[in-house]
């Protein structure tokens, strides 16, 4: 089955997301606004509950943490992406690695920007009309992270969560 | 902010009821196919976190059981709901019972009827046509739950896991 493992940033941040999704994401349906801490894995039905128990362990190792969303960015010229970005801290990278030092595949050649993707898959002109505007906006936004999940992908391409890991360290 | 709680059966299940779902029922891009324990609920942000500790100790008490779904059934004449029954089992009863005594709002007026819906909001002619079709199918298929969900709604009508409870009664 095909897992992934993400955030789930506050209702408020993701009704903002996607009030951006509706018109320039086309996995608005799928999956609500999240950012990605691993993306898509292929993994037995029996090893993912050890998976699962090894995540437990990794968010007890790591308390609650504030993220800060300060504006509209791109992966321009990688891809036509346009994201919320959010500040690298040390404390959403560490997990991030804690996380993926828990799925034994390959490591990704990317190094981690921590986002919330709000338009792809953009024609490129698409892509410069909508960029050109929301990069003039500021963000001012902050909250505090404390927990995340892993979902599997069903057939018609949605997630659903399989289980909810909270910050536990004090 | 709204809640509710549910259990999401597996993705076996899920992808078959979605291939009804995606023609007959409206919230299909909205929630993955499940079987609602606590239907929308309105809690403010700190009673969340308690409400949250209660059901993991309700969690606790429950050991995860097997559900059977054995054929399509249909709320009519209350209303033109079709749905996956569930054999209404002690087990899945009383952890309804169970989750609904951690909410303190009013008790619903309906009895529990465990189910999977698969198409609603139908014409009473859409009604005849699916229901009709789908009453002669039989469906044999029994697996085991062994956690459930705490759910939030977005702005756009879609939900969000706040937070998975597995059962843990051994």
């Amino acid at each position: 089955m095909k897992y992934g493992i993400v955030i789930f940033p506050s209702k408020a941040l993701q009704d903002k997301a996607n009030s951006f999704r509706k018109r320039y994401d086309p996995h608005y349906a799928l999956i609500p606004p999240h950012i990605t801490l691993k993306s898509t894995f292929e993994v037995n039905d029996v090893d993912i509950k050890d998976i699962a128990d090894q995540l437990h362990q990794t968010a007890q190792r790591f308390a609650p943490f504030q993220i800060k969303v300060t504006k509209f960015s791109s992966f321009q010229p990688v891809n036509n992406v346009i994201y919320m970005k959010i500040i690298p801290e040390p404390e959403i990278v560490d997990l991030h690695e804690a996380v993926n030092a828990v799925i034994a595949d390959s490591p990704s050649e990317y190094s981690f920007v921590p986002h919330i993707t709000v338009g792809q898959d953009l024609s490129n002109d698409e892509h410069s009309d909508v960029y050109s505007s929301l990069r003039l906006q500021e963000i001012n936004h902050e909250e505090t992270i404390d927990r995340f999940h892993l979902l599997y992908q069903l057939d018609n391409g949605s997630w659903t969560v399989y289980e909810t890991f909270r910050l536990r360290k004090e």
